[in-house]
């Protein structure tokens, strides 16, 4: 490979070779699945260091057009599935970004790797479940008040401000919970922090590793992640259709479960009422705490919006966590706990001392999105987008449904297809992956190696970073892969 | 207390509530050490809720207009040591903010309150530690950076990006720490995080926790309660002339230990080359690592500069800890690791899967900051602002030097002033607290009690807020102090 690098032109070298890698594999003259020059020849070819060269490579990978194969090497990726953001002229081709971790399924991103390249299939369309449909986002709106807030207030943002989050943020943060989520708290049970993950760690310090923590399994493989990560003896319970088992948890000895009441991830369970109740009576009576994960709670297309878990709380024994990354943009980096008032004081006398993770300004822009309204506007806004999308793709999927079952079309940004007449989820991914689609297997969700292996083959399609014309050629493929022939 | 609340007006009654009592503290009206009725009274009588009144409170706190005495109540603070920035027409008097945290002295905040306060004294002079001088802040630079970032690349800064930070990021922080401190290091090596606690958690799930943690002691108490929280044990070590003393050190069994080479906490000792390789070859000889906290070796005003501990290690066992809050301000939540290359595979297996907690948009900024020469401009004008202001204030207080031992001139943005005849560090603060000075104690940085208690009485005196007329006023006020008669 030759790439003309120029000294002295202001564009660092790593960022040149980026741009021409990146150029050509666009434009198909470097064709996907090509391997290219290991980091150290091409850095020998072209004279630079060995580091220059991994940058530029690091930054393709993290942009999807190059794949690593571990041992192996680089090679130029799929482009069906990748779009450009580094020089979007039209603001509405930003339209799928890869996420990871906070926003449900960073473990597929990994994960993918696993699955074989089969060389001589372009990629038509990924339903990823990690994307967020950055295309409606409020740019302007955005950019606005972050020159608002850069130029009211430089003075007041430069501070660190509260441990706990500006006072402003968590009252904007308490009003929208109230509304929306009927939970009831004060500003001072809040507690604001640069992502799920982190705030995770502050609650195992507040928490303890004495006891086990219990998990819904399938799961949200992040918090499993984390948790395992933190040194926490982890209880994988599984669900039947009401949620957690019970009994399971009665065995388990936990002192804290990490639970999805309104929309479990990756499942959809909604949990009944019946298990809510034991769910809160069982903490109350292990003097346990519930983590309530509420990730995805603004997305319900169909029935009654769900309550909190933490609404119905008499006891307080519910850790409330929510994020800003999915309803607004993987950027927003802000999450927040509402601890019960007991673990709020705790919080204060272990963890006090820590300042806050998310700088001023960031909380400012968010609040004033909040504050004057557009936050809710950009919700119901995406409500409609998302809704739009899931009826289409369930409405494309319609055929495959004498052979397949689907769920979760009700909530959230994917669905489930479980095979009715035997096909493995091995089989289903790939018989896509023939033909150009990519979906992704239920059994990466769970932690027991032995509930991944049973029940009826499942895929999980995703469709919030789907374009249009992409998704027509995916369901097709997906018909053509799954319906040839009677099971 | 008569608040006129205004119902629609687009500013929230909370604010409102601190608007007006803000101004009456700053105006006189309500004169400093006024008792302040209680939430639940003003609540009541303005008819808000008790939350609304409390989120006024908290952010008068935060701003030091009121302090908190607790099971007594809010009293409103003395105003000789806050600076107003809500309404700063003029940016010169963005001058003082108290920090936590991260930069030093983050305990002498809370610590503060157990000073009792003298009714009668107004302050004249805070001579705190934890000062970060902010009317030097590059304001309009950081302003025109902002606005680039969130025009040309609104599509690429909304996703979360790489793990351990993005590219051109890691390699401007590379190049800097190369020519600054003579780090040697590849850009995958550094982990960006948002702030110094947030690494230290990182670094706990790295390194496990069977091993106690050697710290200096005296040291940065922050980085104590960090370790501590995270369940690990500690070993105060003694400090000597060169650094952390080495028997005490053998003896500890320690697996890593926690220094500030260049410019020790609260002690200002350099640890001396001969002790830098006794400690290299303790690390090496144990498999033990090295935690250099390399927290301000920006501001450096005589001798050579001193290299980092990395550039001398030749085992990989240094861990080097920077971070950018000092040197620009409080709100740049940006700190960064260099781990040894072991280190740097174990965490991308152990913690790989965390998501960077900086945002893109706040890295975008900062790697526009240090690539574009501004950062060097910027830290040699605090460079020559501090070494004037280091030189004005022990040039004031020369006429102490007989009874008194002042060192420290030579770096940071401290001094520490020994009595030589045996007046107490408790004697020195209330001496100091009634002509309106305050000064801070170092006993507050020890870990072991009965370390603390021992040697003369030593206090220290930062200047990094203080401004002008106030230096002098409390400089005559220590002479007053101290030097009224002979011990």
């Amino acid at each position: 490979m030759t790439i003309l690098l120029e000294e002295n032109t202001g564009t660092p070298l790593y960022a040149q070779i980026y741009e021409h890698i990146r150029r050509e594999i666009k434009e198909g003259r470097i064709p996907s699945y090509t391997r290219l020059p290991s980091t150290r020849s091409l850095s020998v070819s072209l004279g630079v260091s060995r580091s220059t060269v991994q940058m530029a490579y690091d930054q393709l990978l993290a942009e999807g057009y190059l794949d690593a194969e571990p041992c192996r090497g680089y090679y130029a990726a799929d482009m069906a599935g990748v779009v450009s953001f580094a020089s979007s002229e039209n603001i509405s081709s930003i339209h799928s970004i890869q996420i990871s971790s906070d926003l449900r399924p960073a473990e597929e991103e990994s994960g993918a790797g696993a699955q074989k390249k089969t060389k001589d299939t372009a990629l038509l369309c990924d339903f990823s479940p990690a994307g967020v449909d950055l295309s409606c986002f409020p740019y302007k709106t955005w950019r606005r008040l972050t020159k608002e807030v850069f130029s009211d207030e430089t003075g007041r943002i430069l501070g660190k401000g509260q441990p706990q989050g500006e006072p402003g943020l968590r009252l904007a943060v308490r009003d929208y919970l109230q509304g929306a989520r009927g939970v009831a708290c004060d500003p001072d049970q809040i507690v604001v922090g640069a992502g799920n993950e982190y705030l995770l760690m502050l609650l195992s310090q507040i928490l303890g590793r004495t006891r086990p923590v219990a998990m819904e399994d399938p799961t949200y493989y992040q918090a499993y992640r984390v948790l395992t990560a933190l040194g926490h003896a982890i209880r994988p319970l599984p669900l039947d259709g009401q949620g957690i088992c019970m009994d399971e948890l009665e065995r388990s000895g936990a002192g804290l479960a990490y639970v999805m009441p309104s929309h479990q991830y990756p499942t959809g369970i909604v949990m009944s009422i019946a298990r809510r109740l034991e769910l809160l009576a069982w903490a109350k009576k292990n003097e346990a705490y519930l983590i309530e994960d509420d990730y995805d709670s603004e997305f319900r297309y169909r029935g009654r919006p769900i309550p909190s878990l933490q609404s119905v709380d008499q006891s307080g024994r519910v850790i409330y966590l929510g994020t800003f990354s999915r309803a607004i943009a993987p950027a927003i980096r802000v999450s927040f706990l509402v601890l019960p008032k007991d673990l709020a004081a705790r919080y204060r006398s272990v963890c006090g001392f820590y300042a806050c993770t998310v700088p001023r300004a960031d909380q400012e822009i968010l609040t004033r999105f909040l504050v004057g309204g557009s936050f809710e506007r950009h919700l119901n806004r995406m409500r409609g987008v998302y809704r739009e999308k899931m009826e289409r793709l369930t409405g494309l999927l319609q055929p495959l449904t004498g052979s397949f079952r689907m769920r979760g079309g009700e909530a959230g940004v994917h669905i489930l297809i479980t095979s009715r007449r035997g096909m493995s989820e091995e089989d289903m991914l790939s018989r896509a992956k023939r033909e150009g689609v990519k979906v992704y297997g239920l059994s990466r969700h769970f932690i027991r190696p032995e509930a991944a292996a049973s029940g009826p083959g499942t895929v999980m399609a995703g469709f919030a970073s789907v374009k249009n014309g992409e998704m027509e050629r995916g369901a097709e493929g997906l018909l053509r892969a799954w319906n040839f022939t009677e099971f």
